[in-house]
């Protein structure tokens, strides 16, 4: 099942860019978790474009409509369907894509593998089929924070060769401090040196790329299923499902390689109340695939957006040598806007990991 | 099923390091694939310690045995056993490991999340379970090479701070390349510097980590399930949860979010009889989470080993503070043993995507 | 996921019957399919209530829309997302039942698991939620028939004691014969003695349950992957998963169990163009779990409609005894309209083999 | 995954009947399980043939050997590995069977299927592979008698046309009353029809089919997890995908299709410490896909043995029209030693479901 993600806390999502909607359903969430069609849209929102000048104009309401699984406020333990009306569409700015295969994108490798694609907006391989990610993201999240404490918070570390001090984010951000500016980093300084930054790319017809940083508190210790379902390789794969990535790593991550095994362990020493803790945390909150209490931490790289306005070569679906030129509203840069996404995927890992291992015994108590 | 990898070709591993036996179970494999017991122990032999004087000097003779799914030499379509008897084992080096957790060890969590722990070497947590991923592989490799042509070669191409010079790597190195040295880099310069160092840390009683890189030749355009199931997440998954790896990237990687889109930008041109080819991989082979015909390569970040001969600090069951020395017979450096673990695991994500885009179709002729 | 059914060709029910719609997401359809929301509705109006005057004279349009999936007339590869809003709700007609378990209904145990509960219409257990599998029912036909000229037939051989003789429905069955009469049993004199048979008991404010027989012809050899995934263990899952069935029997089933091997076995016989061929069918063309090319047939028993206009004992969720009185609109007999319903199980259960067997390869013409 | 069973209890098999061995991997037991291996034995002991004068002479010690997941007593939590050596093979015996199919057989589906077959002994398609499910069904058992105080009784009902009389068995059976005889029928008056009758089928060179019914008490209300996942459409599936079978019913079953509802509903009333009991049980423990707390019953139809010692009509692999006398050692009536594999079936079914609703937690407490 390629559209669906999770074992126990399962979404699949479905839609295109310019079909009728796009939409999720999760199946598995717990039943009596109080749940509000406002707290996925505040998701959605900050998702949303249009809400800068840094990003696409392009205008999507995005209002999500919850069509099944919820009773009296409380979900039932039965499938929740959310359903999000696509709108504003410009079918008419793809028409050169149907014949013209738009480099760095998967215009190409759709057609060759299905023989058959939805050029319009991208599609199905457009990054507007994670407004179902982050709907039922929105959904994880609660069931994370309810039924255990814990918090997610992701931001940006770096755009481009711009990048945040080290040890300069060593406090658990707030989400007012991410969201303080429009590129989604807490550390301020440096969102200005990022935001100018864009503003040239765009203004140079470019885009950039940049990481992002995804922490994770109140994690208690045993989740993950080893051998092949550890943790940081569930979180590995969803960051690595998410358009545009190229690069995952936990913890001290490549710097951890460089690293004698004396200068990386982690010491574990008695912690409060009878817990173990460790000393550093160079493990990012997890060994031997299996969460040992401390903070989790992870980063994300992500491409540079494939969509430039400027002439590239290319080919034709006849397989002829052409030009392309990027048109439409797009982001020079979709880092700030994949921080929710980010989130959203991340906790839909975790919420199917806390199932796996606490079990999905509906006994939980919100 | 926390032991099994794969969709359509599933390999399930079991077994514990000082138990009776490690194996696995293939299910899936195309019928009348010709298979030979001597092809899975190659393998096998390239993994087993004691190889070389930068190694551990556990012997581990690591014969396998097929138990089932094979007629007359060629698979039946039905599930593939193999084991392979633990042997060499000296259990009493271990009595310390019952009750103190040792740093950067799955020990702790292992514990925490089960309430029972075969601490004998590590018992499931250990690397030694990678013997049924590296027997399973070999299956695997064997399908990508008969279905379809499909090469895979990995090798070192850091230890600590020594890396292969940037574009000395350009050709696809040959098996004997990589086997040429005990680091299995097939840059001999670097190499000879990689065991200067390994062989000095060891003698420090400390440990280095080290990156692996993978590269692919030979997929065809097509394989890759989005919009979860990409081709790149499923290599990430299967990366990270080998032991000891820290990160993941593919293509571009964490530098391809310092360039911008002008720059890393893969223009398409046409190829040879009627292909469509990009000029440039910054994608490293994968568009959309769908293959694109050309070289697929990933690196990936392995931690130094955990287990040093200095005195660490630590705690018990107990949860009291205590001291550990690290004894016994460990590699410095892992990560030479692992370049055959990582072709192993790369290629049951291929093998398996194979069959998803191709079809389990039993039509196949080798 | 327990809302899920199938491997490769899956689909996904969600909904309740008096929430605001229900619907199903259908996953791995091969692209290229000519599809047409016609198709789909013609099932729904099949299975839709209403139609007769011995069914239920609830009004459901059942509308059915397609949210992707679908470009330009075909599918594209990508999950379809079918829609169908619920009308003609008369939630208050429910009040009742949000306190007092109705007997041999799902109320108590739904209550017992989930510890909350939509009572209206019974919420998810209501038999609404085969909207979403007739639905994608259609899909898997249209794939059964233009891939492989599979044809599906399933109609009524019995209600209450009123059975189709023996040998009397030797011919495989038309459409048109089965839609002839308001229960759906194409031997005409059986069917008027089964609608007088109902009319009587719904003046009595009774109700009866009865016996589906369905027959598949033009499966070729192959179909089926054993051990546990034959192909006639995945159908009888498929159909004990209907609301009110008790019952399966595939072949000769239970009055196979009364044979002499002598009697029962199917001799094999050279068929035309070098096929093989059986010369009875009590296996009912499925032996060790894969298709052998024969015509497949099985029966599905349903227990009549637990709703009956009659006072019941019962008890309320405080566990105190009371009594229950059925009111509304209800089928006496649900059988006729589970006739689609057992098509469209059937169908999605012969579509997932189709393509675990052939392999979901994506090389279909059709 | 065909040779895999359940979704987070789950087994493996695999293994062939006259290769080298035949075996499980179960996956997902909790840790801290008492374990012993002569428990599994016991169950294995029950499977053997060569235990009465009724059934084959065939000689299988089949001893099984525990490689995995088992630490000083108790399980870990990690797979659990099991293996049973094949003795006592007389491959000559089946020289003829790889050429010719044989009747009701899988030799031409598997043909058919795979292109290459196994043909000794039937290879993956003989009932040997039920090895691995009893044995697994034994740790399944274990689970659910400690954790939950659930007891599961299987016992013949039906031999060809000799039936236990209606009500007889009004009682849970013991263990004892069960193995009194070679038929495993708990009513002594019947049980010696059988054998007369099975001996007399025996003497004709000619084979008989059964009934199995199995009854499971303890069973907590909430098990089952709808829409798909129904408890009885997994014990449906369960069961027909063993060999042999051809029906299943739960509860009033065929004969539930011949009553009214007036007459088949069961009625709720207050039980014992504020439970909710039925007063009939014409629901088989289950409603709406989930149990109610009141005793599970099924039957399961088998067919004749398909060996016979007489003449048959078959075709070869050319196609071409030929004859096949049975020979060797064959039960002429498996279903008595189908008794604990339908057991090891239910308890697999019932312990995975246990899991899904009580949540693999590990803090189950044995």
């Amino acid at each position: 099942m390629p559209n669906t993600f999770g074992t126990l806390f399962t979404v699949t999502t479905w839609g295109e860019s310019h079909g009728p909607a796009v939409g999720a359903v999760v199946d598995g969430c717990p039943p009596r978790l109080p749940l509000d069609a406002a707290e996925i849209q505040a998701e959605l929102d900050r998702r949303r474009p249009g809400q800068s000048d840094i990003v696409t104009p392009r205008k999507e309401e995005d209002r999500v409509e919850i069509l099944s699984g919820l009773f009296e406020g409380r979900t039932t333990g039965t499938p929740i369907s959310l359903l999000v009306r696509n709108a504003d569409q410009r079918p008419g700015a793809y028409d050169e894509m149907r014949d013209k295969f738009r480099p760095s994108h998967a215009d190409y490798t759709y057609e060759a593998k299905f023989g058959i694609r939805d050029h319009r907006g991208g599609g199905r391989s457009s990054a507007r089929e994670t407004v179902g990610r982050v709907a039922a993201g929105a959904i994880a999240r609660k069931l994370l924070a309810l039924g255990g404490g814990v918090e997610l918070r992701a931001y940006l570390t770096a755009v481009h060769d711009i990048s945040v001090p080290a040890d300069a984010l060593a406090a658990f951000p707030s989400l007012a401090e991410i969201e303080a500016n429009p590129v989604r980093c807490p550390h301020a300084p440096t969102a200005e040196r990022m935001i100018e930054r864009i503003k040239q790319v765009r203004a140079d017809g470019d885009s950039v790329g940049g990481v992002i940083e995804c922490r994770i508190r109140g994690v208690p210790p045993g989740l993950g299923e080893p051998v092949f379902d550890r943790l940081e390789a569930d979180l590995a794969k969803g960051m690595l499902s998410l358009p545009a990535t190229k690069g995952f790593e936990i913890g001290s991550g490549f710097a951890g390689a460089r690293l004698k095994g004396s200068e990386h362990n982690d010491a574990f020493e008695p912690g409060a109340d009878g817990t173990v803790r460790t000393r550093t945390n160079r493990s990012g909150g997890i060994q031997g695939g299996i969460s040992n209490g401390e903070e989790i931490f992870f980063r994300v790289a992500f491409k540079p957006t494939a969509t430039i306005m400027q002439a590239q070569n290319t080919v034709d679906r006849a397989g002829a040598a052409t030009e392309l030129t990027g048109r439409g509203r797009h982001d020079p840069c979709v880092v700030p806007r994949a921080v929710p996404i980010v989130e959203a995927m991340a906790a839909l890992v975790l919420a199917d990991h806390w199932l796996r291992h606490h079990g999905q015994n509906r006994s939980f108590r919100f």
